[in-house]
């Protein structure tokens, strides 16, 4: 109980709110959701956008059998992608128009394997700088109602400008 | 107002309390504390241990000017060294006795310059399993009375047994 | 000419060769390519096995449209599932017969982006240990007859036995 | 011996040389060896530059008591101090003269305990961008006249500007 009061609040203060960016795209929502619906590879696999907000996006990805390795699990790599790119849409809901986003580097921590009825990726940012924004995204997979961290994710995301890329 | 009640609800939903694992060591305090003053190189740099609890344990460290990169802030070695402890001892608090912990890997974002008076590095089990760990550990700055998140780890910490190492 | 010829000779000092473990599967090729016909997932994306040898393995994933991101490059999720799995199967060549390899951990630096014809992710065991293995893996992007490195995974893979799972 | 040929050729194949870049400062050597002198945590624990050309540096530290964890080895944090160093500073030999270098990330992970005489950290440039630079450090215990590696990194590091530090 003691143990569980004092995490809870220790959380908390982690989640600091982002504040508001001037420069931040008032159409942040519309950006996320056009530029999600170019993401072929997220189409092929079927995750769908669950959730977006001021420096947090959830996506969605149902469980199916051509997306497991040899065990039966879901594949790594398709947690990877569906929280890679939480965290970069969740990074971009905070940059300013002419910025695009790209994945600089991640790590994920594998904590159990990925089986259910879905995952769902949240990603969180920790800090939203001008050139790099650090996010946290978990993986909970969802059985039976019930949800588990699966994965962890940290990751570093770029605001890149003058490329001939956008969001 | 929305984003930070969102986050914070999400933030809950992270710190999953620990499950009382019927094998943790009942002496799991003074067992970090003994293991903590052993370490010579946290009593070079000046670093205390703060709060022991399970699943949970945060090192301080006040500012000194010896222990600065080129640009004179704290550097990110002396920063890595009070957080990677702090994930260390969050582990050893939900092992067996017969267990030693070693750091496997860990991984350091740096948010923000090491300034002010101290630093405190809270540290968060994730995931106790038999062999591995996954400890996430936040560094916080104080400066002026306010707490500022300059650097977060994500580490996996092993349980070692027969090796003639103890903790 | 200086700065290369000593890069070389430093890399080659990196890349000590795997000791003979006198544990090791004799049967590790077939191990390994049987394994990976299991995983649904790589055959979905069209991936396929380069090349085995103890301590190393190659996967090739051709471009193809499905596997993009927003802008058009190969979707970082795709470069990780390739990556992790030549990383994972590269442990595995090194395990004893009743072991399966999971992923404990891994990291990704995305250095360039992905686009040409195919892309190649190289794995090298560092280091193979009872329970933990560490491994480095490039991936190329092969363009007009050219190899450039567009990405880097550091990983921890994990030899699990009794829990019901084999490769 | 075919394992290491072509393990060999592969380790080749990674370190390309860097290209020489026309916005290099071309007093890089004395810049690092300037910046070094006024690291006074490594001034403190006793670490020494031994290597500095575009693209590489190598930093030693002698074995110190005062630098062990628990159970008597070289603490982690100590060996990532030098490591760290070793990589931003490789960084820098290849960044224009008015940028300074801070860490962005790193991962390390600990593959064997660091005892010995002395560790050597030997940092190399994987890719030098305008404003993000990856690099690959591994740390090699020396003992009985023999190398062993026991660490390795993989960092981001930043050039900054317009932040009034310099290097």
């Amino acid at each position: 109980m003691h143990a569980l009061a004092s995490a809870a609040t220790a959380a908390l203060r982690y989640t600091v709110p982002m504040p508001p960016r001037p420069e931040t795209d008032p159409r942040y929502d519309a950006r996320v959701r056009e530029s999600f619906a170019r993401q072929r590879f997220l189409h092929a696999i079927g995750a769908t956008l669950e959730h977006v907000a001021p420096g947090e996006v959830d996506v969605r990805l149902p469980f199916r059998a051509d997306l497991t390795q040899q065990h039966g699990f879901l594949h790594a790599g398709a947690m990877t992608t569906v929280v890679d790119t939480a965290c970069g849409y969740a990074a971009l809901t905070l940059m300013p128009p002419d910025a695009a986003v790209l994945s600089a580097e991640f790590k994920v921590n594998l904590l159990a394997p990925g089986r259910g009825e879905a995952i769902v990726a949240r990603a969180r940012v920790l800090k939203s700088g001008r050139t790099l924004s650090v996010v946290r995204g978990d993986v909970f997979a969802l059985e039976h109602g019930e949800e588990r961290l699966v994965a962890t994710m940290l990751a570093t995301m770029m605001a890149v400008r003058d490329r001939g890329l956008s969001d």
